[in-house]
């Protein structure tokens, strides 16, 4: 029998784990929940139905996960701990600094209900977390580094199209290659953040606006670009939609450490990831975790969890002996 | 208190395990069990003790876990079960295909005394397979590429110093820096063996030898040596020893994989190693799952173990909240 996955909000994320679903054979798509009105809610999945998001739990007995697909800033504070008094829950909160808090209040709402949340999935936090944890582990003496990019930052095109002037944007990280290079010989440089990425922005000016003052609004606005290299081009809607509309993302994590009695050798642990679609990815990570979930709780485990405390082998469809034989 | 180490076997691999014990103040080594006469070997911790490995039952409540340092090929076999009996025992047993077989008799004998034996940790077997495994999960409908190097491959060595009028000689596994780009690049080669890898030695001939004949030998070998293009040099004792004594190695695993409901996007998940001294970063992994054990063990668990089946959390010394807080 499949684990019956339920999905909770219908965006870019939702979407892609739709389409994760449809690539792990032993997962069904059962529902989709919206806060829209149902009936203009289409989804790809014909044999899955859209329910508005107060009938969720009159499915609880038939929903094996939950997969919420909500904001890190106000919907999955709230979101998660509610369902988890009736779910297995997956989320991918990542507002890093408020994780603490997260797992504390998913840990109480699932221990008491009897079913496990697993927070933060994804790739930062989620995979990018793993492997600086692994690094760690094996390179006690060590330094750790992450970079970001080439990739779409969200936050940062919706900050520069805030700006007068400004009709739409597409804003990229990218990370510094001579920065990248030094710490993978195991330099062990001190970076500043403007060594570390550079920010490159593509606008769409409004008609008559003045462009010298858009670059220089988005070059000084502090916190988002003042403390990077920032470069400006004005291209043109169609510019835009042709060679933009993607969202691509990716970044590597990197740790070098020494080993031997005096510190003798060096060694560099390093994990990247190109994404294509930062999304589709990120869904793909959260379909992973929701079959660990369905595990570990079938076995009786609850509470919450992080990517840290699940065992590998619950990620995978194949059983222990298979994993062994064709992955060990 | 700390967790009791003892070591089994103080080759390169035993030493490194030392070593790694220093980095790890949770950790402590308390003796060293050794085939040969315990005066005549030298370790370097001063509060730790050398025993012949006939001594090893009557330790067995003043050790917390064993980590088994012999070789795949004659040794782990007969010890890992053996000592499994006593000890939570840890090996690198690194046989790929032998692995199910030496799981299972780990297993038997590891239920049966109530401990843990972690098999094949290292890192290929181990951080390898493990990146293997995750990218597997998340990335469903994709393909697998593992590189080795560059690096000294023992065995390629050992092969070369078995040649007629070689005395001595030190092999280098290259990965083909075209089929890495070409994989990277998402194109999803089919390489054969020569695409993927090259093969490079150092020679010291005997005097009056035939310099083409050790060529032409080392360059036929079936199986070590004719799938590969592989370039041989010549040099004087002096510069072998001078400038190919380290034990130097790592690799790359790279998944490159599809998502979207028509398979539109693609994804690359890259994992690479740079290692100055292989035993010394496969001792550290040793280390890490050696703490591993000792706490899965505590919590009442037994039976044989590899790196899939072990939560990231256990590897690391620090507490979960702290690991969320600063890892995650």
């Amino acid at each position: 029998m499949s684990i019956r996955i339920g999905i909770l909000g219908y965006g870019n994320l939702g979407r892609g784990v739709e389409c994760a679903i449809k690539h792990n054979p032993d997962l069904e798509l059962v529902a989709v929940f919206t806060r829209r009105a149902p009936e203009t809610v289409k989804i790809l999945t014909e044999t899955a139905a859209v329910y508005s998001v107060n009938d969720a739990e009159k499915m609880k007995d038939k929903i094996d996960v939950l997969i919420i697909c909500g904001g890190s800033a106000t919907d999955l504070p709230k979101q998660t701990p509610e369902y988890a008094k009736m779910f297995n829950v997956i989320d991918s909160f990542d507002t890093h600094a408020r994780i603490p808090e997260h797992f504390d209040s998913v840990d109480a709402a699932a221990k008491e209900s009897g079913h496990i949340g697993i927070i933060s999935v994804g790739w930062d936090p989620g995979m990018f977390s793993l492997n600086r944890l692994y690094a760690n582990a094996i390179l006690t003496n060590g330094k750790d580094y992450t970079f970001w990019g080439k990739g779409v930052s969200q936050g940062h095109s919706d900050a520069v199209r805030r700006i007068k002037g400004v009709k739409d944007a597409k804003q990229y990280t990218i990370p510094v290659e001579a920065a990248l290079e030094a710490v993978r010989n195991g330099e062990n440089p001190d970076l500043t953040t403007r060594q570390k990425h550079t920010r490159e922005c593509f606008v769409v000016a409004e008609e008559g606006a003045d462009l010298a003052q858009i670059e220089n609004d988005i070059k000084t606005m502090p916190n988002y670009f003042s403390d990077y290299d920032t470069t400006v081009h004005f291209i043109s809607e169609e510019e835009l939609k042709r060679d933009h509309s993607g969202i691509p993302h990716g970044g590597f994590v990197i740790r070098s450490g020494k080993t031997g009695w005096n510190d003798e050798n060096n060694h560099v642990i390093e994990y990247s990831l190109k994404l294509d679609s930062n999304p589709e990815f990120t869904s793909s990570v959260l379909v992973a975790y929701a079959r660990a979930a369905y595990r570990m709780n079938k076995e009786g485990q609850s509470g919450a969890k992080t990517v840290f405390d699940v065992a590998p082998a619950y990620l995978c469809a194949a059983d222990g002996a298979e994993l062994r034989k064709h992955l060990l």
